[in-house]
């Protein structure tokens, strides 16, 4: 059985390189996934699955407590799903990949198009190649080799193609919310192949800073917003630390900042000759998976509100603090969880290597599995970690076949053999 | 002779504070001066006068090798000048105003609408009101009082309603290639009633500084474009420093900073989750009176490309820098010129004070009147230096009625009475 699967996965390489190809040249960022999971529902029926595709009700989802968008219409942006039913009495699987992708940012920075899906020395260059494309053909690709195989499962496994990852997950709780669950679920989002069955959450919030207006060449009689928000990036710089030197959890070792805060965005000011009296800066909280959203939130609050101390100006002109668009929950699984345990078996005997596991740098759409679907969830993908909204991403293209090995035996082991 | 005037000033108090509060009602922002101009028609067709409108040509204003603007196209934004003919025989006078104001900025520090005209305790309060439309009511007070003193004089005077002064004067330009000219000139910018002979020039920058994008979760695996712009920032604030050391000019020993560096805009970054990799900054670069344009830009130049030693990383990633959009030539006038002496002469004889002479802390459309027609050109107004571009602006009503007597006697001595 083992060999068919490896078989069938060699026999379709070039055919899930000119896919993965189709998917990055898609331009799938947010707003603009149609065209994308059109191909995804082509590749799924082709498959022979069961395909439901709809476009969440934002009307809906924004009534949860765990949604999280920064916006609340998804005309365009339909969810897919296919399911290949299992003959009943085993385990159940969903294999989540968001189709989403973040902006190009500097094109210059690119060395080819950001969307061109060019090939070259073993590497597929592009935005989203590496978070997560390549993740999702790996599924469908173990999926395939299952199916070319003659293999038929006992366990139903759930493909889903989600929406929205990148700016908060209501892709992947739209799915909840239309009743997708399973005993178990695997996200290859970008990992270098290691496995991260604890996740960091991470939220989004945005700060307006004020200054005192001046004409630019009496600028000593106003206060520069611009220098004031400099300030509070230092602060906020140091509050990463503190949070950052209580970690002690093993998984997160080898990582130089476990739960780092991004600063996205900056803009502010109108007028080149006034002194601007207002900045916003917008940016990422990073969330441990030992503390929950509110707890974070309260921090962060606190540590705002002792701005004064750094500078007087901000006891008469606090700056404001909001938690908007984007939020992932954080996720944990215990290490020793009979699906991390089956998982990372797969691995060392696939690639011949120990597993690594880690604690991930990042919120993934696994927390919404586990907190609200109490879903088991790994995340686990052939993606360049470093590479994720990087400038001339890419993924090791040989990596998602041994990652489509992986998992297809990993489906085949939990969702078991039923002739 | 002085006391008609002060008796038709007097009497025009009123309609002329109902002037200005239109005028700041008319909300008269970059290419939304129309309406604020049909005023100004008005009143001048009222006097009399011979009435220029006209749109400026941006194809033939941008091949001059003083354009600068923000745009080229100014359908809409008309110029007025207004032309009380003398009889012959005596110096010429040009009165210019511009009608520009910059925007209200952040609507939340005013206290009433930001172009309410509102008066309280002999102020009134609105964008515009003190940069610069009371001075442009004191203008035109002048002109009426002597109309209303039954004078005639033998030179012309000619009030100019500008529009672009804030973006770089490129209406007083189209007025200078409209053939208008004379033998001096008043600009009653908002100088707390002091004169300046000598105007700072001043001048747009814009800089592109750069960073490496990553995933906000793994940020240090790539370098902020936020904090690296802080560092220019700072940088730029040395260079100030050491460009205003320099200073020896007496007319600047009252300025806090004689010619400053305002950074006015800062914006950068498209997405919160991730690490931003261009930041954008522009702001206004003070040019002394003493050092030409050209100069004042290539010490920008050589201090930014200096930068690699406050921060390696800007030896292989140096930002841009681009002089783009508004600039204003410096103006000098000798402060013993004999309209100079004049006018101080007339400020003494109405307030019963001694006059005050320094330098300007901002650029006027004086150093185009200067460079280009050659006009020995003084900035003097009624408005407050310190509230000009700031929030709640505002200007002494009882300024206005005592800087049109004093322009008034001064033109009526310049252009000398025919009967």
């Amino acid at each position: 059985m083992k060999r068919k699967i490896q078989a069938s996965i060699h026999s379709k390489k070039n055919e899930i390189i000119q896919l993965l190809r189709s998917f990055v040249q898609a331009e799938s960022t947010q707003g603009n996934e149609r065209y994308a999971q059109t191909l995804v529902i082509e590749t799924l029926q082709e498959m022979g699955l069961d395909v439901d595709v709809w476009e969440p009700d934002g009307a809906e989802l924004k009534g949860h407590r765990y949604f999280a968008s920064s916006r609340e219409e998804f005309t365009g942006s339909p969810n897919v799903v296919g399911v290949m039913k299992g003959k009943g009495g085993g385990r159940s699987i969903i294999l989540n990949g968001h189709i989403d992708v973040v902006p190009a940012g500097d094109k210059t920075q690119w060395t080819d198009h950001p969307f061109s899906g060019i090939v070259k020395e073993g590497k597929m260059f592009g935005r989203g190649v590496t978070d997560m494309k390549g993740g999702n053909v790996a599924l469908l690709l173990a999926m395939q080799a299952i199916q070319a195989a003659g293999i038929e499962l006992k366990g139903d496994v759930i493909f889903q193609s989600v929406i929205e990852e990148e700016s908060g997950g209501c892709g992947t709780l739209a799915t909840l919310l239309r009743g997708y669950k399973a005993d178990a679920a695997i996200i290859p989002e970008p990992t270098n192949m290691k496995f991260f069955p604890k996740q960091q959450g991470s939220m989004w919030f945005k700060m307006h800073i004020k200054g005192l207006s001046a004409h630019g060449g009496t600028r000593y009689a106003g206060v520069s917003a611009i220098e004031k928000s400099l300030v509070v990036v230092e602060h906020i710089r140091e509050l990463e630390r503190v949070r950052n030197a209580r970690i002690t959890d093993p998984l997160y070792k080898n990582i130089p900042i476990p739960i780092p805060i991004n600063i996205g965005k900056i803009y502010g000011g109108e007028w080149p000759s006034s002194v601007p009296d207002i900045v916003t800066i917008e940016g990422r909280f990073g969330v441990s998976p030992e503390e929950t959203i509110d707890e974070a939130k309260k921090e962060m609050k606190q540590w705002i509100e002792a701005l004064p101390e750094a500078d007087a100006w901000f006891s008469e002109h606090p700056p404001t603090l909001e938690w908007f668009g984007a939020r992932w929950l954080p996720g944990s699984l215990e290490p020793e969880h009979a699906f991390m345990k089956l998982l990372s078996e797969k691995y060392e005997d696939v690639t011949g290597r120990e597993a690594t596991i880690e604690a991930s740098p990042w919120g993934t759409d696994g927390g919404l599995l586990t907190e609200i679907g109490q879903i088991p969830t790994i995340v686990f993908g052939p993606g360049v970690t470093e590479k994720a909204h990087f400038p001339n991403e890419y993924i090791m293209l040989e990596d998602i076949f041994t990652c489509a090995e992986i998992i297809a035996e990993t489906i085949i082991d939990w969702c078991e053999v039923s002739k």
